[in-house]
């Protein structure tokens, strides 16, 4: 028997029209270097509107890919609502990628439109040649339109100038395709995630809820995440669905900027990877400066030490940390539980450094090599794997996603365990862990206490083969500016940190640990220097 | 083109799971007058499951109506999750009916088995010569059975006693029946409301939203509203959802009960209806009691005065008006937008008095006699019309609800203005609202006014036929205790806040203002017994 409740669609642009509704007064802030550009949730839907009719104009069929290439700013939160309106597919492109990553992806998606910034066209001109299928490049600037090899090509402004500002947004059942985001494709190559309206929606009401995120309309939201980064962390839905307003910090976000911006805009919430606030706290420690009126942050996209939290504690800032990845972009939220005992402010912070409780939309376990579900024990250590609302089923151009779920879960690729409370702990990536006599050891662990040393800048733990263990840690470090540290200082530091056989024997001292595009430490080139000899390796003596 | 999410059905179950498994220890508290019961989620988690599967050997199809007839307690709790977990309709039945109306929605409901407080018994003896069609009676109560010329009849522990604890709760589909409740029927016969997962679902999640209810973990319930009204505005969804302390105050709820309730369980929230919070607000300021730990109180079921607003807020505790109404449990949010101007305390409590702003997945909008969509002008009065994920298309038992709906929104019956910031104000009902001279009066309005004078304990405001002017207000005035007021003072009251020509000439000072089963004004009777001449009608001099 149905229930007699209405069943409308949960779509992404009746958020915008909320916000033009209920809130067009509320600013949507572009700050780039030279200049600050004043939009409105107002203006943002005239323009959004416009643009989406004039998608029409340039030969594209429904849901056909129309790739962006840009920073944060509010054209790109234009584009979030006016492509998925327009029943089109916004795909995010990845502005870290090499040409050749850029090219495979832009190609693999078949994007026919690109819409690019004016600052990152040489990088879009030196893949344009190995994309025949796209049939125009739309420029993202101010000024005249500039120089560019790429053909054809239009202007942004124009194009919206042009449209009509009466569009109707696309309607059509929720479960259509809005959004596609591919995986930075650390191992083999990157993987589509397409992001339906439901999906999309319903991670941005999460992003709401007081345990959530706790986005509300008094908020103002610095958007830390690139826009190109897991459908941007949702912030420009959320954004128009409560009525907060946004400030979109454009290129190469620094830590001077970002307290620049929570000042001069009145910067209530922010959202972006740890390292960004590590750097903004270090920032306004070493100046004495306030973090005012800046309340929240969350941090994801790597674990968030138990260190950053109370040093933003101290700051008057309340930091919590989201797990997700591009395959589920919100999966679980770290909390102190009313039930949980931490009587100090470390054990209290420790609580906050773990992963935490899945959203209530979704569910996690945990499962052993052979699939078989691992107990909360808090000990058991296993692949974590994740079903519910906002998780990816299959890959784009992969739709059947025969190997892509396991039993009707996702295969995260992370090593987790999970306590009695239902704690989650991220242990490591599984291509990551070493295996010690037949024992796990997590490198995750091992770089987060090497990093806490202070003669240390970072560190990367790796497998070294060997012949007695099959697998033992090389923990690759990079030394703060000035210092020097030995191998034998760091053993000694981790000795009674860790259980011995965990601790490495064998250290090497690199100038940096290579990166990935979304700034995650490389270890698959770390693991390629290791094998064609190239890394310097030095035994601590006992 | 599909998007590659996963599409897990929105059901209320895992609400439960989610409570069991990761706030399993979190309380749930009957307060009884002569007892306290300290359950928790993991025991009604356990409960619930082992009570779904004892239906099954009830000999109930999928889907039949299982009444009940109780106070807010954890049984009650246990049963808002059984049922629609066994894949049957809960059919929540107001225990302040007449017996005749009780029979009629029992029988249209063509509930086949009913739950029934021990208290409730003689309500339920009376009424159960007209249902042929129950099969079964099960008493909810701590001691041995009763007697009860109800049969066959069965005992609820024992039923759960027999159940299976390793039950699993029915899968399907998100738009299925859970929840069944009928409308208060001030005209004509009630009708039912059935309520979807999904529906629910989504009301949930928007009551643990920052901008709607804000409920989370760290909160405590009071559950003040009963769970018959409106699916108990779903607060055993979400408090299952966030893994909130439930807090079940048992019968006839006082303001000594409710300021009891707040010191011992540390209550940090509650909603209910304005007369409740009332008497609390009174009773604390008379005997200087503090409300703390109580952060939050939700207010909907009537208009929300501003003056209650201030004088919570004096007390400590911020007050936010919903509305809705069975047939869409969460309409609208009161809220004070960072853009609108309030300066002093009562602009703010008088934008905050604002039924507000439709929740982010309902619209709403104003509509003339004759279907038209009227300006947001904050003027033009009009029917407030909705629609949303939790709105009702249709009622039970006539499915195809032809008539339910206009052009796809439901026709709410309420007379409302929205202004141009998008605000939200409830006028009148549209039956009850006073044409006069081509003109509308509100009767709504004029009751506020007049129940703020110090001689007046209550009033309510019908038409008079009046052959110059068509109709014309009629007052209807309780005098508080010990209290006299003449129709001059109200008028000279009265004449200075309102337009000339809404000012009532006429005044009929009454013992008390009938209600409705939900504690409301029963203007339908105030009327039969104006038409009857049973109202001595004071005119006001000049």
């Amino acid at each position: 028997m149905e229930g007699l409740m209405m069943t409308p669609q949960l779509r992404l642009p009746p958020f915008l029209e909320r916000a033009e509704r209920y809130f067009g007064d509320r600013e949507v802030v572009t700050r780039l270097a030279g200049s600050i550009r004043r939009s409105s949730w107002r203006e943002v839907g005239r323009r959004a509107r416009r643009l989406a009719s004039a998608l029409d104009g340039l030969g594209l069929a429904p849901f056909d890919r129309v790739g962006v290439l840009a920073w944060n700013t509010h054209r790109y939160v234009e584009l979030y609502f006016a492509v998925p309106g327009a029943q089109r597919v916004l795909h995010t492109l990845n502005l870290r990628l090499h040409a050749d990553q850029l090219a495979w992806v832009a190609a693999h998606a078949d994007d026919r439109v690109i819409f690019v910034d004016e600052a990152l066209l040489p990088l879009l001109e030196a893949v344009a040649p190995k994309l025949p299928r796209v049939q125009a490049y739309v420029v993202l600037g101010d000024g005249p339109a500039p120089k560019t090899s790429l053909s054809p090509v239009l202007d942004y402004e124009q194009l919206v100038e042009r449209g009509d500002p009466d569009f109707r947004f696309a309607d059509g059942p929720e479960t259509e395709a809005a959004l596609l985001c591919y995986t930075s494709g650390t191992t083999g190559h990157p993987k589509g995630v397409l992001y339906s309206h439901r999906s999309l929606v319903h991670a941005s009401l999460m992003m709401t809820t007081v345990d959530g995120f706790g986005i509300g309309e008094r908020d103002t939201i610095l958007v830390a995440v690139p826009l190109f980064h897991a459908a941007g962390w949702c912030m420009p839905y959320v954004g128009a669905a409560v009525g907060a307003k946004l400030v979109l910090p454009g290129p190469n976000l620094q830590p001077a900027d970002v307290l620049g911006a929570i000042d001069a805009e009145r910067v209530t919430f922010s959202a972006g990877v740890p390292t960004v606030w590590n750097g903004v706290a270090a920032l306004a420690e070493s100046t004495g400066r306030t973090l005012a009126p800046l309340e929240r942050v969350i941090c994801a996209g790597s674990a968030v030490p138990a260190a950053l939290i109370g040093r933003y504690e101290r700051l008057g800032v309340t930091v919590r940390q989201a797990w997700g990845m591009t395959e589920a972009p919100l999966g679980t939220m770290s909390c102190l539980k009313q039930t949980t005992r931490a009587e100090t402010p470390s054990e209290r912070h420790a609580v906050l450094a773990r992963q935490g409780l899945p959203i209530p939309t979704s569910e996690v376990r945990i499962v052993d090599a052979d699939g078989r579900v691992l107990p909360n024990d808090g000990k058991s250590a296993g692949e974590l794997e994740i079903r519910g609302v906002n998780v990816a089923r299959a890959y784009f151009g992969d739709e059947r996603g025969d190997e892509t779920l396991h039993d009707g879960w996702f295969p995260t690729g992370d090593v987790a365990t999970i306590d009695a409370e239902g704690y989650l702990v991220i242990r490591d990536r599984t291509k990551d862990v070493i295996k010690s006599g037949g024992e796990w050891i997590s490198s995750l662990e091992l770089e987060s206490l090497l990093a806490s040393h202070p003669k240390v800048a970072e560190a990367a733990v790796i497998a070294r083969p060997d012949e007695k263990w099959v697998e033992r840690p090389l923990a690759c470090v990079v030394a703060r500016d000035g210092q020097s540290v030995s191998a034998e200082e760091l053993r000694s530091f981790l000795a009674p940190k860790v259980a011995r056989w965990w601790t490495p024997e064998t250290y090497a001292f690199v100038a940096e640990i290579p990166k990935t595009s979304v700034g995650k430490f490389d270890k698959k080139r770390l693991r390629e220097r290791l094998q064609r000899g190239e890394l310097t390796i030095v035994r601590a003596e006992e």
